[in-house]
C-alpha cells in the first residue's frame, strides 16, 4: 500500500480555472473542495457534506460560504456549518469539515495535507517562470493510472527521452547514450538533483521550434522537492557558449497523488525566447501534452500494471546508475513519510 | 456488508414488460428469471440452470416450461426439471431449482424472497393509481449504483427537492425553507410517514403543467412500508381550500436491491386530472424520469463512493431534524432484518 | 482459486502474426513476449523489463535482441541483459529474465511454461489440416471472459451445438435429441475422447455450404490433450456410406489460460473440399468466428459470472451423461497440477 507526505504542499489546481464553481478534487486519497470567496480567495474543504456525504463539488457558492447540492447546508471557510435551511435550523456539532491550509502561488493553488500548524507558504516551489515578465508559456493537466512515486522515479530519470520522446521532447541516441552522457546528480538537504549534460548535440524537436542551428550544448536539470514537485531547467546554447545566452525552457511537473492507484500530473512549461508569439506557445502546450500524455502516461501505467500494482522494492528491480537520483528520492520520501507516523511502503530500498 | 430483508414482496418488473421472452433480474443478489407460462401467469425461479449455470433469462418458453438455451433442460414452474433432452435423458436429483412465491398486483410484478409459507399476496403495497379508473398515468424504471437504503433516505427526506429538482418536482426555496416548512412524521406498526406541508406556495414545474394558479396550499406524504416500497402522495389546492378539492398526483418508488451496490428503482406516478390528455401524461413521465435518473441518481451514486461503500452509520452522519422519518425506518429495516437472522450493518443507529 | 498446468505447450500465436514487431500475451498470469531474431527465429521472453518493469512488447527488435521501449536495455533469446545503452553500461545481475522454451510447429507459435528440461516439441498438438497439402482453412483469435476449464466444458460437450449454435454449426434437434444421439467417450492416458454420431441427418449450415444433399451420417469426434489443446474432426457422408468418402472439417481449438478470470481462444478450421474457393474459406472463418464468438463466448462469460466467478464444483452441478468427457477431463488435469505441486481447485470432483 501506497502512503503519503501529508506535511506537504500539493498543488490542486491552477489558479484560472477556478472560477465561480466549486471544484472537486482528491488528494492522499482524501476528498477536498475548492472554491473562491465573494472577496476571490481561495478556501479549501473537506469534500463531502457530513449529512449525507454529499459531494460538495456539486454545490453552489453563496457569498463566502458553499452550500450543499443535496440538502443545502451551508459551510464557511473554517468548515463551520453556518447554516440548515430547514424547519428550525438546528445545527448538530457533528455538522463540521476539516478545512485544509491553501494558498495561491505562482499562478497555481496548493493545499496542504498536514498539520495546519506547520504549513509554511514559503516553502512551496518557486515556480519563478509562471505568468511572470519574461517568460511565455503554458499550463497543463492530465490524469496517470498509477502510483505517483513511478511518475517521479520517470522524470528523474530522463535517460527514457531517447526511447519515448524522440518526436517531442527527447535528443537522439546519438547525441545522448554511452559516453554522450555526462550525468551527474546530488542532494542537498531532502532536495535532489539530477543532472544531464550533452555536449554538441542536435536540439530536440520542441527546442527546434525556437533554436534554429543545427547543434549546440543542452542541459537538462531535475529538482524533486518531497513530496513530488519536480522542477525541469533545460537549456541550448551554441556549441562551446555559456548557458546564459541561450533558449531556456523551464518546466514545472507537480505529480499529485489522488489514491494509491493514480496520480494528478500538472505541468507548467515556458521559456526565455519570442515571446509574443502565441502560435509557438500553443504548439508547446501541445508537444508536452502528447509527451506525457500520450508517451509517458501508457508506458508507466503499463508498468505499474506490470508490478500488479505492488511496491516497486517488493519486486527486487534492476538498478541502474542512471536510477541513482530516483532511488535517492524515494529514500528521503520513505524516511520523511516514517517520521509522519506514516507506513512507507518503500522503506526497504535495496542496497544494490 | 449490506444485508437484505427475505421475507418482504419485491417488485420484479413492470407486467406490460413480460411478454413471450423471459426476463433476468438479480434481487437481493440472487438471480431470478422471470417467465409467462402458456396460460399467462407468472412464475419466478432461481435463474441460473443448476448444470452448467448459464442464466434461464437466455432461454425460451415452451408452453408451460422454461428451457435452458445451453444445454436445453427444461423447468417447471416449481424449478423441477422435467426434462433432460440427451440420450436416455435421465434427470439427476440435484436438477433442481428453488422457485419463489409470485403475484401480480396492480400492474406489477412482485416476487417474495423469504420463507414461501410467509408470503401473504395481500400485504403488497396498495398501488390503486396504477391502471385505475379515475387515474392517468405512467411507470417506469432506472437503475441506481448505490445501496438501496440510501435512496430510502432520499426519499424519506423530501427536503432535497428544492436543491435537487427545481427544474422538475421541486417547489422554490422562498417556499419550503426556514419556518415555511410544516414537517411531521409518524411510525404506525413497520410503516413509516413523512408528510410536508407548504402553505401558500408556488406550485412545482410537474404541478404547473395541470394546475394553473401562481399559488396553493401543497402537501407531500410520502409512506415507506418495508423492505422498500415507498408511496408518495402529493397534491396541491387553491390556498386555504380543502385537499379533496385539488390536484392529487399519487406515485410509487419501488425500490428493490440488486446487490450491496445497486438497486433497481420502479416507479409509477398517476393523476387524477385531464385524464385523456396523452401528450400531459408523456410529459409527466420524462419529468419524472429526468428527476430520478438525471438529478437523484447520480448525487445518491456519488454520495455512496464518497462514503466507501461503507453502512452510513459507520461514518457518524450529522443528523438533522429532517432525517428523523429516515432514521426510524432504518431502525426498523434493521430490526426485521435481525429478527430473520440476517446480519443488519445499520443497527447501530446513533442516538443523537 | 484456478490453478494453472505448467508442464505444457500452450498456443501464443498464429506464426503469421507475428512479424518485425514483438508481440505481448499473458499466459498462465505471466508476462510474455515474442519477438522474431533476425534469422527468423521465435523467442520467447517473460514479458517485463527487470529494470521498471515496462512491458517488453512496446520495445524494438534490433537483429537478435529485444531493446525496451522505456530505458533502452537490451535482452537476448535467452534473456540475457547484453547492454544498457547508458554512461558506463554497467549491467547489473538482476537484469536478467526468464526465457521460455519456444517452438513453431503447424502455423502456430507454442510456448512451454514449466520446466524447460521437460519441454518435448514432439508432445505439441498435430494440427495436421493447418497450412497443409490436401486443405483448406482458416485461422483465428477471440478472448473469453472465463476461467479456461469452462471453455473446455464447453467443447467437450457438443450437445450444446443444437440450441446455442444452431444458424451455424449446431444440427437440428430432431436429428440430434434423445435417441438420435449416439455419444461415446473414452480416455487413453492423459486424452479423452467425446464421440457422437448423428445417422440420417441434416448438415449443419457450415456443412451445406459444401455438402449438398438433405441428408447424411454426421460424425464429430472431440479430442481433449492436457492442459487445454482440443482437435475437433468433423465429418459428413451420404446416409450408409463410410467416412472416408465424405466431407471432412476438422479444427482445433487452442484454449490458453490468460489470468484466473479469462481465456484466449486460437482456433484454426480446415476443409478437404472444395480447396480453390477462398471465397468458402472466407465464409467458413465467418462461420466459426460467429459461433465462437458471439455465440459461446457470452454464454460461458455468464455462466461464469452467474457461479461467482467460483470453481464449478464448488457450486455442486446437476452432472448429465453427456458430462463425461468433461468430468474425466477435469479429474485428468487436476491430477496432473497435483502432481506438479499446484494446488487444483478442482480436485474434489464429485462422485455422482
Amino acid at each position: 500500500m501506497t502512503s503519503f507526505l501529508r506535511n506537504s504542499w500539493y498543488c490542486a489546481g491552477w489558479s484560472g480555472d477556478l472560477g465561480e464553481k466549486p471544484i472537486g478534487i482528491r488528494i492522499c486519497d482524501e476528498p477536498i473542495v475548492l472554491f473562491r470567496t465573494e472577496g476571490g480567495s481561495v478556501a479549501a474543504l473537506e469534500g463531502r457534506c457530513p449529512h449525507r456525504f454529499a459531494p460538495l463539488s456539486i454545490g453552489r457558492v453563496r457569498g463566502d460560504v458553499i452550500e450543499c447540492g443535496y440538502h443545502g447546508l451551508q459551510f464557511d471557510r473554517t468548515g463551520t456549518c453556518t447554516k440548515n435551511p430547514h424547519g428550525s435550523g438546528t445545527v448538530p456539532p457533528r455538522a463540521h469539515i476539516r478545512a485544509y491550509p491553501v494558498a495561491e502561488r505562482h499562478g497555481a493553488i496548493w493545499v496542504w495535507m498536514g498539520d495546519a500548524a506547520a504549513a509554511d507558504p514559503d516553502t512551496i516551489m518557486d515556480l519563478y517562470f509562471v505568468n511572470a515578465e519574461g517568460w511565455a508559456g503554458t499550463t497543463g493537466y492530465l490524469k496517470i493510472n498509477a502510483d505517483y512515486q513511478l511518475v517521479i522515479d520517470n522524470l528523474l530519470d530522463l535517460t527514457h527521452g531517447t526511447y519515448l520522446h524522440l518526436d517531442t521532447v527527447g535528443a537522439s541516441p546519438e547525441d545522448t547514450l554511452g559516453s554522450s552522457l555526462h550525468y551527474d546528480f546530488r542532494t542537498e538537504g531532502s532536495t535532489v538533483y539530477s543532472d544531464y549534460t550533452f555536449y554538441n548535440s542536435a536540439p530536440t524537436p520542441l527546442m527546434a521550434h525556437f533554436y534554429k542551428e543545427a547543434r549546440g550544448d543542452m542541459r537538462a536539470s531535475m529538482r524533486w522537492d518531497p513530496a513530488s514537485s519536480l522542477l525541469l531547467d533545460i537549456g541550448i546554447t551554441p556549441v562551446g557558449q555559456s548557458p546564459e545566452n541561450g533558449l531556456l525552457i523551464p518546466s514545472a511537473h507537480l505529480i499529485v497523488p489522488e489514491t494509491a492507484n493514480s496520480c494528478h500530473y500538472f505541468f507548467a512549461i515556458s521559456r526565455n525566447w519570442e515571446l509574443e508569439n502565441s502560435d509557438k506557445t500553443r504548439i508547446m502546450g501541445e508537444i508536452a501534452m502528447k509527451a506525457f500524455a500520450e508517451e509517458d502516461e501508457p508506458v508507466i501505467a503499463q508498468c505499474f500494471e506490470m508490478m500488479g500494482r505492488r511496491p516497486l522494492f517488493d519486486l527486487s528491480p534492476a538498478i541502474l546508475e542512471t536510477d541513482i537520483a530516483a532511488v535517492q528520492a524515494r529514500r528521503i520520501l520513505s524516511k520523511l513519510i516514517r517520521q509522519e507516523g506514516g507506513e512507507a511502503g518503500e522503506a526497504q530500498v535495496a542496497a544494490e
